[in-house]
């Protein structure tokens, strides 16, 4: 591979080997297929535990000691006080030049705080958002933010949608992303003063609007990026998981009250593994914090194996294809990046405190 | 039946015989079987239309002449303008005393606006709430608001919890029910800053708060109302409702793959269409607008005759539990009521058009 812009040719992923319901073991196997597949990886997590997972697989990849880990459901500023934590030293290792882009199945508000803390937001950019993929009719659909953010200005929701557009171009190759603004009707004039306003902005740009959209179109595959905020974004997000969560078990109910309904169950049984598997937000691993000066790619913490490899290539594809710089370019292109410098969560929260 | 508070023991449910995708035929029907279930019912909408359906069924029923409709996409406020549509008749016979309660099919803004404007808020409510009943593990749930505040006040979220808890007493038989907040997160640290005022406030409360939800929760059946503003709710139920579709759309895909999957999947039937049933939205008619003052009902706009019936035994069985009155004695009882007289929407309306 030739690199186009002055990167080394070949890339290193630092992946946290230590987050995740399945973390060490599913990661390790996932970085090693990965590294098998031809990306260079870093593991980040600690050293016995993950040479331990290497050797049983007869692998040999670098490892780098991290002796300690964020918990699933740890606050999120956890990021902040555990210096030691693998993610944190995953992110160092990408400030440092020692990795490219960073890999992660941990707990999400973490990866979202370290990143931002530890790489800042990329110049130009105002709010960092976090991205969810997932599956709508014929496709998937880039939701953001999910969570990063529980209020936004106008100026930001136009910031994350140039950022979906790049992400989704780059990430998926579809060359004219469909963008929509979450909203309580499709109509302009519903939605909240904010909505309002960057509906009317999204016109001016050279983006491909597509309007204001309303959750059930959202799964119809109506758009390719919706933007919203990150309290909206969750509210989608773990609402469309859960129904399929329970349809499933519904369904299973269903299918097991009877010899009969077991028989023909048992028939359909590949057929329900597809679905479910196109259902599967799993499957989706991938969900990227954008607007960070750093490429970090977020996996469901379920995730297994296969969905860690996915995420390791998709972060390495992004960081050949520099979606940073992108995403920076295409602000300026639409004269809607920030003018200011760059901002540091950790310093950010610094100023705060010294101001009480 | 003896009436407990003085209303006529035999009360009368106006419906909006015109509002709905299979009006008017459908709503007739069901508004004659509700009949034959012992409700006085009076059809409000184009008499000529109305007595063709009702004479087609060898029934006869009351109808009061209303000769304009409110279309399902028009927008809000063609209830101020259209004074002879079926729905503002209806609410108008409530207003007069020759009705008690209302039902409608018909195109939900205008539904709310209508009876907003024609009854105002019962005293002591500052804003009514739509509310929504979705299926979910092990029963229903209410959500409120679901659409008419796109922003709140955390007084807003008080005055929803304590309205949704009194109608699922009364409609749902629940003697105790839990009531959450939907937010991003569990934490009562999660959510904006009108979602941690109104954390801390219910806790104050006598009512069964069980903290804040995430999506996903509310489809677990963790709660038996969720409070949220107007525009999160309406992200809830569509996006709810748009992965419901997107499923069964898959699954019928799937299973008419091959001839196996048809043979099997047709052995499945019957599980199926009781799977559908459970998770049809259609099948929870019977959405209240909570906080005017009367009995509104508003059916999904693709009822059929079964689910008008059961709107309209519904909102006969609120007239007869004085679900209104029950609500204010709630709010007083809780110390939540607003200190202000009975608002109209028409006269805040009128008097901010007088203010430009």
């Amino acid at each position: 591979v030739i690199s186009l812009n002055g990167h080394s040719p070949k890339r290193t992923i630092a992946v946290d080997a230590m987050g995740g319901d399945h973390a060490p073991e599913e990661i390790v196997k996932g970085a090693v297929e990965a590294h098998r597949q031809g990306v260079d990886v870093v593991l980040v997590g600690r050293i016995d535990e993950v040479r331990h997972h290497l050797s049983a697989l007869r692998a040999d990849l670098p490892v780098v000691d991290a002796t300690d880990v964020i918990g699933m459901d740890e606050p999120v500023t956890s990021g902040l006080r555990r210096r030691r934590s693998s993610l944190q030293v995953a992110a160092e290792l990408a400030s440092s030049g020692e990795a490219d882009g960073v890999v992660s199945c941990g707990n999400s508000a973490a990866i979202y705080f370290v990143a931002f803390s530890e790489w800042g937001t990329y110049p130009g950019i105002d709010r960092p958002a976090f991205g969810a993929l997932l599956p709508c009719r014929n496709g998937q659909v880039l939701v953001l933010d999910v969570g990063a953010n529980t209020i936004v200005k106008s100026s930001n929701l136009l910031q994350f949608a140039i950022m979906g557009e790049v992400y989704m171009k780059l990430a998926h190759g579809i060359a004219t992303p469909r963008i929509a603004l979450l909203s309580n009707g499709s109509e302009d004039s519903k939605g909240t003063k904010e909505i309002k306003e960057a509906n009317e902005a999204l016109r001016r740009l050279s983006v491909n609007f597509v309007g204001n959209i309303e959750g059930n179109h959202v799964f119809e595959g109506q758009a390719d990026v919706v933007v919203c905020d990150g309290f909206s974004g969750n509210v989608l997000l773990k609402s469309g998981e859960g129904v399929v969560h329970e349809i499933f078990r519904e369904m299973r109910k269903e299918l097991s009250r009877d010899p009969l309904s077991k028989l023909a169950a048992a028939a359909l049984r590949p057929a329900f593994v597809r679905l479910k598997r196109r259902l599967d937000y799993e499957e989706y691993g991938g969900a990227p914090v954008l607007g960070v000066d750093g490429v970090m790619i977020n996996c469901h913490g379920r995730s297994k194996a296969r969905a860690v490899t996915n995420a390791i290539c998709l972060a390495d594809r992004m960081v050949q294809q520099n979606l940073v710089e992108r995403i920076g370019d295409a602000l300026h292109h639409e004269g809607t990046e920030t003018h200011h410098r760059r901002i540091r969560l950790r310093r950010a929260l610094h100023l705060r405190a010294s101001e009480v």
